[in-house]
């Protein structure tokens, strides 16, 4: 089934001399198939097929794009549980999880078609000629939203199936009329291959252009680079570390045409616990927080790595009884043995901080890759002062910070990094008591919780992920939901166009019966 | 009356030692006027007070924010001749010109005025909680857009008034929930001194938070270097050359957090001129294009500085009208000696590349300072093969391309850098015969006029001003109408958060009965 190839548009392609294969982190074995990455050869073709497939595809109904994106879910699914197996087999992930992100990533598929059916998202704007106005007359003039162009996607490493190959990232920037180029992530080379053939297949099906769609291999770093420098690439997206993220801001920002890159990339996610919620259910909280910082071994980017509350005796039950919860959670596999490694050399760096201690710490025997839990507790002067205790530990870690007062606690929340999420464990007066605390903690983040856990984005218009930096680079923008189109959309006038030559959405007799603001006034 | 002082907020401050004056171009002589350049200190006072000021800023209902906004229009007003004569005495446009700058800049204000008090520009997204879905509740999710922080807005030289200290950008910021600091332009610092002062007269009556808005004297680069790099700054906004736009950009993208910057930048704002149109009115068009090539002295970020055609008799005639229309324009007084200087240089530069000749080129003797109009004339392949043609040359001037196809005609446009208008000269069946050189046109620009000139932008809701790299540096933003706001805000969402506690925006209630979109539907 898999041949470890290239998807140049709709060939298959295999010239380069770079091979590499996944890895099982469950039996802790490399998995048979022969990957070969993308040649420079094999990049350039694919930039320039989608850059020609640009034109034509732009110019395709919004009605058969849609139909476009419903195959794809349609061949997804006719993937069956090959696709399933291909993922264990690649992340070590549970059945559970995997059938549940697939159905998450066909919804999205559903949610953009229905977007395009529906239209409005072009957000047409319309002011109409005055000829008689003093002292000069005023133009027609009709605004809507355009695609930027080619969008190069990296698949997440967390998130095979939604954030990757035919996930948020490629169904938005495919509904926006941008061709896609993936790059797959090199840990599910193989997942990203058969979901590449499901697209393709739906490319093929629904009549989209060739090069609409391509999927690249790569081992390292270098296919991406290539992608990014190329002139004809106008827009990436990433999600991953920051460290990679900002590579490939900066150098997306060098290249003599700047192109926009939204990465989401590092978060630790506060969650603050206020004195009174604490005091009332400091076991109930526990209970959650334990679940949620395992959830998926704690690989989330949503992750609680973050926990602050004010020094009490309830922030010691609280302690305690995180500590039992964590203990009583069993352990799950890691993504990958690179990524089990760094949990572990991060977690030794985190310990050996000055005045650290321990609050759980799973040390039970466990499989290879599997990930054991840790909880560190430190002081609040002492995070203030130490920006490595800021730093994101992937997998299932947080840090408790117990604050001297609450004026310490505002201290450290306006001086964090931004953040995806805040999370507020409070009474509901103890957010008028602390309006400041709340309006410093808003002015960190991109979401704010109340009484709940960051884990678990919720896919819908209302949700923002990303915020301020490094949540994300440009926290105008969210990697989740409708709105997550409007990453690969550009603004755009027609003055004085003739009404029968626009295009329908702008058209006099709203031809597409969309929402628009005509003359100021919202109407459809 | 002047001072020459900074506004730190509502104090005026001259703490630092570097002193300047600006020029009176019209009568080439300097004004008496001394400015003290902010000192770091200064700079730094000004950052701190406007951050500290944010927090407040925010709270403030629209209200009271529209009233801000509508009261600057009266202080502004009330400033009445005084304003229009300095204006004159430090860029020399004429008063008809200044007059109608100070309606746009009045209007700009009661434009951001009525969109507070309509409310919906806040973009509210509503998903209800299902707490029967399975498996998981689904959440009460609640988005609206929320000011960035801290706006450092850079002075154009060009629009002293509509784009400079309660300009465009001041006020869509101010509008978004945005302190702003003004970097004045040094062209013309008593003009931004005393449009500062009606401001700070606004922000007291109003009862604004005091550093809301500063106003900070430079002479050179040194004072907004120093503000963009500021930690607490968290976007930019420039109007201007294409090296200065692209300096503050990358300083910008170098910061330990990046932070936004909107440069509206160079643009040849190519107009094509089709063989059937120019054929039929070649006079009317020269007539009306050598109006626009010399409207201002050419000092307008749209002036048409490339006109293509096919090599024919129509075009030859074309030329020749052109060339009697320019010579019976009376040349005018440009903003100051730096920029009329400029333009003699590269003007010159222009003329000296290879296989140029001369359309047009205004000869007679006029005062120091005016700027003479030229239009040089080049075949397409030289065009296509030197970039240097391309630059823009700030003044009256443009280039007429000769091409010997419409293939060659499209080639050309489809290698244009990016540009803020296209401009098609045709008649309507002409734009379908050429359906894929206007989609080329489409992809190189901002705007598209049909029949028109791309000068006079009109302040409207449908206006978009901006466009790809290097007319903007990033293409999703305009600079112009009411959607100029986005540049400053960020999408925030509320999980779980009590009713009675969320912004009116999102209460369930809808008590600013706005536009939302609720569960997918938009709903009033």
């Amino acid at each position: 089934m898999l041949t470890g190839k290239n998807y140049i548009g709709n060939s298959l392609s295999a010239k380069g001399t770079k091979m590499f294969k996944t890895f099982n982190p469950k039996e802790n074995i490399e998995n048979e198939q022969v990957f070969y990455e993308a040649s420079t050869d094999e990049i350039n073709q694919a930039v320039e097929l989608a850059h020609q497939a640009f034109q034509n595809f732009q110019a395709i109904d919004s009605a058969q794009k849609s139909k476009f994106l419903k195959t794809i879910a349609d061949e997804i699914l006719n993937l069956g549980d090959v696709l399933v197996q291909l993922v264990i087999q690649e992340t070590g992930l549970s059945p559970e999880r995997i059938i549940n992100e697939r159905a998450r990533t066909l919804w999205q598929l559903q949610m953009f078609a229905d977007l395009l059916d529906e239209g409005s998202w072009v957000d047409a704007t319309i002011d109409t000629a005055q000829m008689d106005r003093k002292p000069n007359p005023k133009p027609d003039l009709r605004k809507m939203l355009i695609p930027l162009g080619l969008v190069v996607v990296f698949g997440a490493s967390n998130f095979p199936l939604a954030y990757s190959t035919a996930g948020g990232d490629t169904v938005s920037a495919l509904a926006a009329g941008c061709p896609v180029i993936v790059k797959s992530h090199p840990m599910h080379a193989g997942v990203s291959e058969l979901v590449a053939s499901a697209i393709i297949k739906a490319a093929q099906k629904t009549e989209m252009p060739n090069g609409v769609f391509s999927n690249l291999n790569s081992s390292g770093i270098e296919v991406g680079i290539q992608l990014v420098k190329h002139p004809l690439v106008k827009a990436v997206s990433f999600t991953g570390s920051i460290s990679g993220g900002r590579a490939l801001f900066n150098l997306a920002n060098q290249r003599p045409e700047p192109i926009p890159v939204f990465a989401e990339m590092g978060s630790i996610n506060p969650v603050i616990l206020l004195p009174l919620a604490l005091k009332n259910k400091s076991r109930e909280i526990a209970k959650t927080y334990a679940q949620s910082i395992t959830l998926g071994s704690g690989q989330f980017c949503t992750n609680p790595g973050l926990i602050l509350g004010i020094k009490s005796e309830s922030l010691k039950t609280f302690a305690q009884h995180l500590s039992d919860e964590i203990l009583s959670v069993e352990p799950s596999c890691m993504l990958n043995p690179v990524i089990a490694d760094n949990f572990e050399t991060n977690k030794e760096k985190m310990i050996q901080q000055e005045n650290i201690s321990t609050v759980v710490s799973f040390e039970k025997n466990v499989d290879k890759n599997y990930g054991r839990p840790l909880v560190l507790t430190v002081d609040g002067t002492t995070f203030l002062k130490n920006p490595q205790l800021h730093q994101e530990v992937f997998g299932p870690f947080s840090m408790l910070v117990q604050c001297e007062s609450i004026d310490e606690l505002e201290t450290i929340i306006s001086q964090l990094e931004g953040q995806l999420t805040g999370t507020l464990m409070a009474e509901e007066e103890e957010l008028l008591k602390y309006v400041n605390l709340v309006q410093a903690l808003q002015n960190r983040v991109g979401r704010l919780i109340f009484n709940g856990v960051p884990t678990g984005v919720e896919v819908c218009p209302a949700m923002q992920h990303g915020g301020p930096y490094p949540a994300s680079t440009d926290s105008r923008f969210t990697a989740v939901g409708i709105h997550s189109i409007k990453r690969w959309l550009r603004p755009f006038s027609y003055q004085n166009w003739p009404n029968n030559l626009l295009p329908k959405a702008l058209q006099n007799e709203n031809p597409l019966k969309i929402n628009r603001l005509v003359n100021n006034v919202f109407i459809k």
